[in-house]
Parts: structure tokens; sequence; C-alpha cells
């Protein structure tokens, strides 16, 4: 395979479409614009989950009038059900979803780590059973690049081994046959309309980290992500990861901070120089009726908003806060109606993304880092579990 | 409360706002427009149940956007959570659920016969048990009016009795007992923005049915409305109610099917005269994953659309047709997804409104006799359930 010339063409000459165009930078904060096959991203960025080709309870049209670009869908997911090959076969994720502007793919990696029964990692790959019926795969570099080839997101991962948090001998192994790996995807990789990003692993050990950053930079990968951050540690550990990380990565690619998506993360995030972010939170939240807020997380099951005419969210000017009231949306929840989960949902993801086109316009003007203590007062509370 | 000199005048004149304006007839089919307080309804029309003050996976945005001008949403539903007290306090049904255009309440009867539990009716009202928590309630038709009147919907129904449709001899009682609490109602009602309907009862005795329609018929009521159809009896059963009740109904009201909603009811209905359908069918057949086309009511689990390039109906121009495949739409209902409720429910209710649309066009052009059994063709295998 590796004397494919194609592939070889591809290894070593970075194509120009996947260029990170750096607008403004304030601090380590960026604003940027990535250009992908479905259109220009503005960065910082954060893309709602639609782990199976759907943002759950979400239209397409729903998406674009909240302000989302970025889409994340799981391969994973999508290989199992409906199939990679289908989906292939019906032109694609972006026509079979009908979502026209830029989508990403993970990897699988993190699904077959913590969803699949009964894994077993070689230096190969990974076997695994489905958690929807039992049946064996397995997921190799080249075939997860195969299958995320098949969907056709504009941005697709490198497949990595998550290890346990908790086990550093397991994190040290785990990271370096992430890094093999990463030179089996790009050796695998055919689609040149397609942006792979290599990601940094290593847990909290930041000697791993470094040693992570510098090995997935030097690659010839379109963007660098970072994962298995957001899996238990502390928030400062996070944080402490990120500071470590930001000089290495390189600047002229987009750098994504996987599965993260509270609000005060993201502003933390982008303080040290993160472009991307994903999370499942926004929407998860809603579907347990918990939505964001300035007063920190509300539980719209709770009986003191059953008459209370206000929106979620007094300065929120999303679809749900300009036309409900808490009190109609507390009655859709206690009815166990759907609309509940849609209209909070729209909520939830509709904060992310305008926090996010908050601080890009604040580190425009120069004026984030001014900002940011008092946008953290504005939205910590969030980072607390609903009572 | 019958000396009270505002509700003599309200049973005196009709209050001209609601006067029904034929502007086409062919044959007994009308088309009409009846003024109401949030604007004029174009007849015929179907109205999509909102039980909860939700017409179910929705957002007022998407019922505009497939054509529905008046929504149907339920007393005893509202009555009970979260109550009519509060909806009103939260400025009315209208504003608590956001929806500007047309509302028309039930009053209460049909579902304290068919939801709750252990009842007792007696000549002054019903006492029964909610279905939600067992408390007791009870309903009278000057409470029924009440609670419409709180809820502000622009067309409320007179609390009738809905007998058991195999017992004739309960059928002659309750509708003997539905037109003496049909005068009841109008003497309660005190809000003149809001057009009340009365209902005639009877089950398939034409006798009993000729009787009630002439007796609701005299009362000043803004409309009438037929009840106790579609409750198991043949098809012919209820075509032939009709016929029997087209010449007594007013000319100069509108007229309602209560509970009708399949499409070739809907065809067969506005040949006999009926201006207003409602049905909780579609949003129903929805969440089963049932979709209506020319092809008959599709099961869009069926393994047949795993790759389906074509939309649930290739002539239907509604969101869910303009954008997504079968293929997906198979995918979401096999992935439990959300979205596809609200994509079918979408068809579905797009498909009735649409048909009203069509009719009336064909109405109005003196087509709608030479082209209904070619309509009645492209629609009646939708009678069928899913197999």
């Amino acid at each position: 395979m590796g004397n494919n010339p194609f592939i070889l063409s591809n290894l070593g000459i970075m194509n120009s479409m996947f260029e990170m165009e750096i607008i403004h930078q304030e601090g380590r904060a960026r604003v940027g614009i990535f250009q992908t096959h479905h259109g220009k991203l503005k960065t910082p960025i954060f893309a709602p989950v639609g782990t199976q080709a759907t943002v759950k309870t979400l239209t397409p049209d729903q998406l674009i009038e909240l302000g989302a670009s970025l889409v994340l869908s799981n391969t994973y997911h999508l290989y199992l059900r409906p199939g990679d090959e289908l989906i292939a076969k019906m032109g694609g994720l972006h026509d079979f979803m009908h979502w026209d502007q830029p989508i990403l793919t993970d990897s699988g990696g993190y699904q077959v780590f913590s969803l699949a029964n009964t894994r077993k990692v070689d230096d190969d790959g990974v076997t695994f059973r489905s958690h929807i019926d039992g049946s064996t795969h397995r997921f190799t570099p080249e075939s997860s690049i195969r299958i995320q080839e098949n969907l056709g997101a504009d941005i697709i991962m490198a497949f990595d081994e998550c290890a346990d948090p908790n086990d550093n001998e397991y994190i040290r192994s785990a990271m370096e046959r992430t890094h093999v790996w990463a030179e089996r995807c790009l050796q695998a990789k055919k689609r040149n309309d397609q942006a792979l990003f290599g990601i940094i692993q290593g847990g909290v050990d930041l000697k791993l980290r470094i040693k992570s950053a510098k090995f997935i930079s030097n690659l010839p990968f379109e963007g660098v992500a970072v994962g298995g951050l957001s899996v238990g540690e502390s928030k400062q550990d996070m944080y402490t990861v990120l500071d470590t990380l930001e000089p290495i990565m390189p600047k002229s690619k987009p750098r994504y901070l996987m599965g993260v998506g509270t609000p005060e993360d993201l502003i933390n995030g982008i303080a040290r120089g993160i472009d991307i972010f994903d999370c499942v939170l926004p929407t998860r939240l809603a579907r347990h009726h918990s939505a964001f807020s300035q007063e920190g997380r509300l539980n719209m099951m709770n009986a003191t908003f059953s008459s209370d005419t206000r929106p979620i969210d007094v300065e929120c000017q999303c679809y749900t806060c300009r036309n409900f009231s808490r009190a109609y949306i507390r009655h859709l929840v206690v009815a166990k109606e759907t609309l509940a989960s849609t209209l909070i949902s729209i909520h939830n993801l509709h904060t992310l993304v305008n926090l996010t086109d908050r601080i890009r316009e604040l580190i425009i003007s120069g004026e984030f880092k001014k900002n940011m203590s008092q946008l953290l007062r504005k939205w910590d509370r969030n980072a607390k579990r609903t009572k």
C-alpha cells in the first residue's frame, strides 16, 4: 500500500485547501478560518454531536437556525448501523442526513473502548462486540479510515487507543500504539477532500503529553486533536495539560479538544489556544430537562417554574427563549412531551454556539482577556450537576 | 345566572364576527371563510391535534411551515395538567404554546368518557377520576365552558355525553342529556370572542341523528359539530349519517366532523358538506413509524426501505419529502431517534393539509366531483392498517 503514488503524494504535501488562516490572536486565544470541502469554519467553534447521523430531536433547519455550522457524527455507530457502505451508496453522510455544512467524524476509537463489549486490542487493531447485537467486528487504523472515507465527512480523525485514565502504564502503551496507528492512518488515507486530524494522548502525565504532542505535530496531519481529557480528571489537570500542549501544537493547524463542552471549559479552552470543541452534553442535558443559564443549570421540571413567565435565560436570543416561557417548558417536561427536549436542546446548543461567537468578537477587538473573568462568573455555575 | 343580561344578549344575537362566508359550492361540498379572533380559517380545513398544548414532536414554526392554521387542544388534559387557571394566568393558550393562529378546544366530554377512570354521570354533570393520578374531579356544562374560557381558544365546544356506540338505549339518553347540556353551555358562555359549537349525537341511528341535528341546529351556536362517529362503525354507516345530516345542518354555519382524519374520510366528508376535521391519526401513526403515501400507509421500519433513495411520497412537497430519503427515515426509526417521529409527523400532517387545500381549489374550479374518484383511488389504500 505504501507504494501507491497517490498516497505518497498525500503524505508529502499538505493539501493547501486545509490551511488554517489565523486572522486574529489575543494571547494564546485565536480567531481563525479553516476551509473545508463544505465551506469555511470560523473558529473558535462548538460542534453539536449527531451520533447516529442526527443531532437528537432536531432537524437540520433547526440546527442552522440556532447557529451551528460544524456537526460531529460517530463512526462506530454509523459503521454498525446503518453501515458506512450504505451511507456511501446514499451519496455520503451529508446527503444522507441533509447537512450541507461541514461534518467531522471521529475514528470509532473512543466508542470501541467506552461502548463496545469484550474488546481485544493487539498491535494491528481492536476486535470488539457490537453494543447493539453482540456481533463481532474489527477496527484497524486502515478500516477506520476506509469507513470514514465512505461516510465522507470534511474532517476525519486518526484511529487511537483510549486508555483507562487511572492506569498509568496502559496510558503509556496506548499512547505509543496511537502513534504507530497515526502513521498508518496517514498511509491509508486516499481521499484528498477530507482533512485528517491526529490525536495527542498521554492522560494527565505531562511528559507523555509532551512526547505525544511533538510526535503528532510532526506528522503531516491537517489538524491536531487533544484526546483523553474530560474523562474524570480535575478541571485544573485538564487546563495544565492544555497549557503544556499549546506551545508544542502547530500554530498553522486547527486544534481540537475532543468531547469537551461546558461553557466554562470552552472559555478556558479558547484561552489556551483551542479552536474546535464538541460535546454531547448540551443535548444530553436537554433530554434530562436540564438547561444552561446564567443562574446555573436549571432543572426544568422544578415546580418553581410552573408559572414563571420568563424564558430559560432572559438574555438568550434562541428560538426557545424568544418564544416560550419556563412555565410552558416545565409543563412539557412534566407531561413527558418530546418538544421539551427539542426546545431545551435548541437553547443549550445555542448557548455554546453563541458563546464561541461572542468570544470570537472579543478576541477580534482584543478584549477577551479583559472580559474572561466576567464570562467565567456568568457561566461557571453550569459546571455543576443539576440538583 | 340566566338573569345575566350579558348572557341573554349572547343567546339572542349571533355574533356577526363568527359568520361563515360560503364563497364556493359544488354540490354539497363547500369552500368557506370562517372569521375567528385569531384570523380567518379557509375551509375545508384539517386541524392537527395538540392534546397537551403541543402537537407532539413539532414546534409551532414547523406547523406553520407544513401549512397548518387551526390547531385543536384538549380541555380534559389541560384542565388536569397544567390547569386552565394557570394557562389563563400565562395569558391564555395562544401565548402559552406560542400559537397565534386559531385554536379549537374540545369540551372534555369525549375524554371523560374514553380516558378517565370510574366516572359517574348524572343530569348535572360527570364525576371522574384523573387518568394521571386518580384524583376526583367534576365536569358540568358550566365548568367545561368556564375552563374553555380560561384556555381562551377561538372555537370552543359544548359539553356532551359520549355514549357507548353499541348501546342503543344509552345513545338515546346520552343524546337527550347532550341537548339539555347544550342549552346550559350557551347560557354559561360569557366571552364573546369565542365561537361556541354545538354537537350532534345519536350514534348511527338515523332517527336520533335527525332529531339531534334539528335540535342543535336551532340553537344559537356559531357552528355545529358531528360527534360520536369514527368510533367503530363502518365507513358506510358514517357516510350515511353524514348524508342524512347535511340537509338539516345550517348552511350558514361551519360544520365540524370530530375526530375524523384519514385522507379518504376527508374526501368523503367534504363531499358531504363538512368544513372542519381533526384527528390524532397523522401524528399517532407517525410515532408508530407509519406514513401516508399514495402506495398506502408505509411502515418506515420496513427493511425494503433501507437503501431507498426516494422520499416517502414522490409527489409530496413537505419539508420531509423535499429533503430526506426513505432510507434515512428508516435508519432513524431503527435507531430509535426522535427525529423519525418529527419527520413523519410533518409529512402526515402536510398530506392532510395539502389534500384539503387541493380539494378547496377543485371546488372553486367546479371540478371536485369530476376528480373525486381519482382522489379516492389515490388515497384509499391509507385506510388500511400498517402491516
